[in-house]
């Protein structure tokens, strides 16, 4: 039975993890087999949004614990991820993605990538382990991968932006995750494109089938 | 095209609704072809729980605008839920519908139910248009309704409630709803048992299905 590694970025599309893509993501492992942890990191959230107005809120939330929604509190801080327990790792999307995990979404193709999302990435990939990104999550792939090809789906803006980092983009659809096999990176659109609940499964299942085919 | 109000009770197994049976029940429509609108009241919470430690937070936060966080946004008050606009209505669990759908975590049997919960179960009741409840909500719908038939596993204490309640309690698993055809109650165990994340679809598919029939 394959092991993966899921990182979480908080919890709500606005300010942490996509909900559904990080719920779905799980479904698609335990519907093939597979088995899964949850890791996030440790630090605060870049900020609190009220999901019902857009609006900041004046909280201070953190990302393991705000994870730790999504996870039924099975979680760990994502320093404790050791590379050799796993087959691979996938990063769900929302905007923590850009904001938590990275700062995409202030600084674009100059942003930072936080140090333990750096090392987890680096040594899957040194390992040739596959990594699989959702969404937003194709950016800090790039980012910190450069030379490989992804797909956020067909954002002219965020697709430009992924080609400065020094990454190749693939325009895509729902259910087909797009592989750079030489890489073994491991990306679909989810809700960087419109959905509904089934769509997002089949980029979830897509990019899980993708994975354990490279595993 | 079938219609369903889907009841959200907060964004988190211990303290508002359980993320995978809101996100599972949502998918198990959309794979059926239903709409669905999402609600939830417009309340304070009971209390913010630290899901990595089970601790309390020293925050106060709102039913509805951290249910939104697993609507993307997209929900309402339940105070504005019209029961001519919808074939339907479920209810998925978590402590949330304990602790502030209703005061069962802390009264049991003599527990208070919020009167906009209390009023959309009536109406839908009246109208007789089926009423789903997974995991703990199921508890619900036995203080409201009464004379009716659900599941919630097979936990002896939580059975033992329903029965003071006045409601029967059908022994159940993971894959087949508890139908109550008379009363249009539809209810799975979800979470009540060890469950993984396929075993929590397969409820909420079965839930929707059992529903749908009754429509």
């Amino acid at each position: 039975m394959k092991s993966f590694a899921v990182i979480l970025s908080g919890c709500g599309v606005y300010d942490g993890s996509e909900i559904h893509e990080a719920v779905l993501t799980m479904l698609a492992l335990d519907n093939n087999q597979c088995q899964y942890e949850i890791f996030a990191p440790d630090i605060p959230q870049y900020s609190a949004k009220n999901h019902l107005t857009g609006q900041d809120m004046p909280e201070d939330r953190n990302v393991l614990i705000e994870s730790a929604r999504i996870a039924r509190g099975k979680i760990q801080s994502l320093d404790k991820l050791v590379q050799d327990d796993f087959d691979g790792i996938v990063f769900p999307g929302g905007f923590g993605v850009a904001k938590n995990l990275c700062s995409y979404a202030f600084d674009g193709v100059d942003c930072i990538v936080n140090a333990e999302v750096d090392r987890v990435i680096k040594e899957f990939h040194s390992a040739h382990k596959p990594i699989g990104g959702l969404c937003i999550a194709p950016v800090l792939l790039a980012k910190v991968l450069v030379d490989i090809e992804v797909t956020i789906g067909r954002d002219d803006n965020t697709a430009s932006n992924i080609k400065q980092m020094g990454a190749k983009h693939i325009e895509s659809k729902h259910g087909i995750a797009v592989v750079d096999e030489k890489n073994k990176v491991v990306t679909a659109p989810c809700y960087m494109l419109d959905a509904g609940l089934s769509q997002i499964y089949s980029d979830t299942e897509a990019v899980v089938r993708a994975m354990l085919k490279l595993c």
